[in-house]
């Protein structure tokens, strides 16, 4: 008897849905449905399949564990030696996010370029006042530093609003729809000087922790707005104030920040020229997400129960989907 | 020895523009060039054709004055009577905010229903708080009142991000580019219900004056966000905030106000729900405007100079381009 642990909310129906998955593999199981945060650690510790971003101090090397599926794109805390056995594999849910991630930095894109951030603050003191010109995406280049799932949705929303499109990414490859031009990620100090938009989707990795110097901040436009909704460790929270400050960019906005949630006192908080949302792209609050995190789940528990070749695997040396 | 007024920022590259259509034209011209706010009552007085919105008191009926090009589409100031003489030919500059209107009121659009200006709200407490799920472009119906040149600009964006579009206009005519289902202005309260976003870009005339009243609102459904990037008669401050305070939409986003500058202790500076912008959408924080202005007084001046038809002619019985 497989012990799957079903760590995500779930309705009737989603929950029929896994069973007959079973049913279908003929394989006999007993499930378990509860959330990430009520899960016991005899229920993570007896599973043989998890889908959930359990706490992973609670997995620590289990032995039963042969796939946890993550519910994120990112995977970093389960990257950490101990907590998952040899044997376990690590999932992700890249793809469930595209489109939910890349509307918000696309809407956070046109607040900025828009200086509707501005407004926002003008607003909170009731003052009425002029902030000056703006541009379009039209007349923009816009760099996409991070060429997965959410990458490419926003790329395309870009372009459909006339930008030039450079798009950043480890390897070399053919250049995907709605970007005009591939650029290594060794190669970006290249390209930083020419963008009017810097979109970061990097996930954490030994080499995208605190990519975003005070040097690259100073080789961008003064006029350049920066949108971090990747991971909060691509940029040190005083290296991006003292860019903002000293006036090297014009505006940022982030979605994730060094230490979540931010703390009340912190001088980020203070500056006018930065949006701050609260890790909220992609946190289950686009319909889309829930779906396309369920799809993936559906699928590997299927490949999972029949033998076949589990999907989403996360490669640990790199953290990025394999 | 005609007598133009341009009262308009200009540089040399324009005023020499200016001059060479009037030396095209052969028709001996003395220029004027200063700015509406530096114009003087002389000034005025003596000019045949006037290019910007000098002040409507300083003109009082000048019986010198053949064309007054404005650089504005709106052109109510100039609609009340005892200010133009009856030869005088009011031109508005219709045709040059499509772009930059438009791309303002798409990023309020954006913001107010990714729930930016709630995340704005809370930045300015310094507080880190989920606001709760959103929606897409690509699942909403999108209404659009006013079907002029920002309306159909405004159409093309949304539809590009995959809403279903009701255009909204006095006329009825073939369906525009960008618009899925056109409805008359007479019969717009059968959509509102529909409706998942509302743009109000109507100009201020007799019928548009307080168009959204309670009952309209009553009617939008409560997760509705409205949006007025056209002007602030349109709607009355305190029947918004009732539909803002009571939920009977969830969001709004205004450009205009009834009385601009929106006074400091106007309870609307106070509603989180509602994103104010002082009246910049077209105020040539875009330079899309200047040259689109430019455009139509070069154009308009060489008509005027070689008698042929002036163009961007207000209809004074209602307020529209004829």
């Amino acid at each position: 008897m497989k012990k799957i642990l079903i760590a995500l909310e779930t309705g009737k129906n989603e929950q029929a849905c896994f069973r007959r998955i079973a049913e279908a593999a003929g394989v006999p199981c007993e499930f378990v449905f509860t959330t990430p945060g009520e899960a016991t650690p005899d229920q993570v510790a007896e599973a043989a399949f998890i889908v959930g971003n359990v706490p992973p101090r609670m997995i620590a090397g289990s032995e039963n564990l042969d796939v946890l599926q993550l519910f994120s794109a990112g995977a970093d805390p389960y990257m950490v030696p101990g907590v998952l056995s040899e044997k376990t594999l690590l999932c992700n849910a890249t793809g469930a996010y595209g489109l939910a991630v890349s509307e918000h930095a696309f809407a956070l894109t046109m607040m900025l370029i828009k200086k509707l951030h501005l407004y926002a603050a003008s607003r909170s003191r009731a003052c009425w006042e002029d902030r000056g010109p703006v541009t379009s995406l039209s007349e923009s280049t816009v760099l996409v530093v991070g060429l997965g799932d959410i990458g490419l949705c926003y790329a395309l929303l870009v372009k459909a609003m006339g930008a030039r499109v450079i798009g950043v990414k480890r390897r070399s490859g053919p250049c995907p729809e709605g970007v005009d031009e591939l650029v290594l990620t060794s190669e970006i100090d290249r390209v930083l000087p020419e963008a009017d938009v810097i979109l970061s989707v990097l996930p954490s990795t030994k080499e995208t922790v605190h990519f975003y110097t005070a040097e690259r901040f100073a080789a961008m436009k003064n006029t350049a707005v920066f949108i971090n909704c990747g991971r909060g460790d691509a940029v040190e929270s005083e290296v991006l104030l003292q860019a903002l400050r000293s006036g090297e960019i014009a505006a940022a906005a982030i979605d994730v920040c060094e230490t979540e949630p931010l703390p009340a006192d912190s001088p980020l908080w203070q500056e006018e020229k930065l949006m701050i949302t609260p890790h909220v792209a992609g946190n289950f609050h686009h319909s889309s997400i829930y779906k396309g995190v369920l799809e993936i789940a559906y699928k590997n528990l299927a490949n999972y129960l029949t033998g076949r070749p589990i999907g989403n695997l996360v490669d640990l040396s790199t953290g990025y989907r394999q």
